[in-house]
């Protein structure tokens, strides 16, 4: 199997820009990618599962057993904005070759519904707390990274690792354009500060309504809502390991 | 290969129950699964072999070479109760993806059979023995979960992993139900008392007739068994610098 | 690709025994399986390439390159003797998923012509050298074992890793069965005297009328080719890491 | 997928050669190629993608994101000259399998090309820096290798690594004749000077035109280049924990 999609509805998408929003350092993307599920009321559309995600259940506090697994969700717009698909989850995969699959998968899948743009966003890791966190952009050709630019980002210098840095690279040679959004952060705890950032830059080029007073709770109970998954000591913990290696910034 | 199915009979089962009885700490569930064939005179109806198994033969005390091995039994039952469908072996896969590939291809199989239903089994590691271990459990769905507290089960916090939790969260996603029961035990030795607590939450849930009385004796004469096979201490063994990483309780 | 077989020759087998003679600890079998190959006179009839061999080449003392490879020879026998395969190589598979195919596909290919039988070779781990060195033998059943006892072979306890288990025990699922042959040896060098023991059981079962007075002098002729092979070196290096962890007896 | 393959255009060749120019051990062989494609105007025809690549994406100094990539480039010569497939490159794969698989689907594609010889060029890691390095050579076959030594090379002892080796062994199992150029340097930089050696031999063999007066130049170019990439240090650091293990000679 390795990688299986389970679609549950075929929706008619104008255009659609996919927003990649995988757990990744500090969660801002995690953060931002279900405050724009919850405040756009996005509809989930398909499920994808991978034999290289973790082999394990994790247990909400009711007890109930979640697996690992990634989601697409839509966003409907009007007056002629382009359509939003959101990949959301609670995992990226285990080993570079599930990275690929996943990936390749996802935007094979967001093609079809006629996807042309990608976004993902990361975090950029820090070892502060910014107030004003700077964001780092990297892109798939120097107009759509002038296009970034332009929304007050900055070139970013080196590796970006896991889907957010993929998802930009095999964009790249497909017929798709896109962008990063990598966002200053400690690291270590949903940085709901960093996500603010991330959704007010995002929403520059979108051309968004999310009400963003609300974020700081609906980051906590977003906060709580990791925190049930049981991800966010295990992931912090795993990250800790790779940064000796390599610097991170997912 | 990957995974190859070597179907010996195809039983007609009524809405049957499996029931995941595969190694891991304290080997509670193996003993329980093994006690419950016996008991239950089930009849093994097919095997399972993994190209993500150990490559090695291990030998019985006779000189007999025996690979690593999953196998399907089942018991019928009469007065209108469930079928059972026993999976016992005496090994999990050694990566996340054979774990993925076997779990897969066992509920494939059990629905094939007419499955809706699984209980996993499993060690929830204590640095102590208990007298009368707890039993945790996870769930596929709420309702799920109300019944296996009914059985006087607490709510597990955290991960499960292994086959233990895989079977559950892939289970969810799929058109089964189920729980797991997760007994205290200090993990290193055959756990004949775990396994006693955990027979008896079974027998209650299914129903069971299984005779208890003759557990240790069966017990000991299991731990030979396993012994023979010589898994006991390399199991022991991966686990402790398993637990080094993350606290385990398959 | 995975595993990839180059048919040389389609020979006619009368029920061949297939031989297996991969390097291992002592390269006993390395050395016994590559003497049979020149006393008997065997010709090869396929190659057999994996991508889980190493990715390397190794030099010959003249320059020559040469790639990780496995090899099937056979020889013809008169009288109303069983025609045998032998199986030979420079390397085993480098993972365990590696080693299944490996070996599934050289048992597909010795039941394609009409083998019923395998017969694997080892070193047994000693700290010591033995004069006469032990033989441990494992079975796919009872009645085998029986036949390796009457050749004064003793009861392997433990787990037999590698290729030397894994035909054995994959052999045990098939319609084949067989037995080890596992040699005392202190197995840091190539081991001309547990060799000379292994050939002498083996020859004994086989009826076999290989010449061992020239094998002396024939082991330092392998030796040889083995060290410009250049993997003698790199293969002990391996197994001393690998015996950290596990006791050895490929 | 494992590893794809992008086919630009198919160009008519004349019995080309196979040049092998993926980076390793003091960068050799990419500043080999990159030189080669410059001053010989080599058109790309292929992109190849591998899911054994690392899942990142490397920035540009402009913020362009860049996937770990393979690219076949041709060069058409003139006067009877056999013709010139160039493979470039900023990675490996990570995967001995990736390897195997990578390495194996350009010599299908090659050999469509009408492909009967491949040159594989590396560095051989020395402590210091040789003011002339030594050129040191392992071939398919003995006539190539003497066609080898017979541009100065010396004879390889031990073990070629990576691609480097896996092309020239894995050309030796088919129908291609090849050597290769494993030229001394310690390996840490871009190491101009071992390329200068690298090229010169290889000019005098494939009777090349190539103006290397302007290499140092061209190759502190190419060091940007490859510094923007941001491969440098982390391939040099992934060496030096190989190197530990084993020495290593792409």
């Amino acid at each position: 199997m390795v990688c299986s999609i389970d679609l549950i509805e075929k929706p008619q998408l104008y255009n659609p820009i996919l927003i990649e929003g995988l757990p990744g350092i500090g969660f801002v993307v995690n953060i931002a990618a279900l405050h724009l599920i919850k405040e756009l009321k996005a509809k989930k559309f398909a499920q994808i599962f991978s034999s290289s995600f973790q082999d394990f259940a994790v247990t909400t506090e009711n007890g109930g057993a979640l697996s690992p697994i990634n989601e697409l969700y839509y966003v409907k717009r009007e007056n002629g904005k382009q359509d939003l698909i959101i990949w959301y989850g609670n995992t990226q995969a285990l080993t570079t070759v599930g990275q690929y699959e996943l990936c390749g998968k996802i935007l094979d899948l967001a093609q079809e519904f006629g996807c042309h743009f990608v976004i993902s966003i990361g975090g950029f890791k820090k070892d502060e707390a910014q107030p004003i966190p700077a964001i780092y952009s990297t892109a798939t050709d120097l107009d759509t990274m002038k296009t970034a630019l332009d929304l007050g980002t900055k070139v970013m210098v080196g590796h970006v690792f896991g889907i957010a840095g993929l998802s930009i690279g095999l964009a790249g040679i497909r017929d798709i354009k896109g962008f990063s959004l990598l966002v200053d952060t400690p690291g270590m705890n949903p940085d709901v500060n960093a996500a603010r950032y991330a959704l007010r830059t995002l929403g520059k080029y979108l051309n968004l309504d999310v009400d963003l007073s609300k974020l700081e709770e609906s980051g906590s109970e977003i906060k709580n809502i990791l925190e049930s998954f049981g991800i966010i000591r295990s992931i912090t913990e795993e990250k800790k390991k790779e940064e000796q290696q390599l610097r991170w910034f997912i």
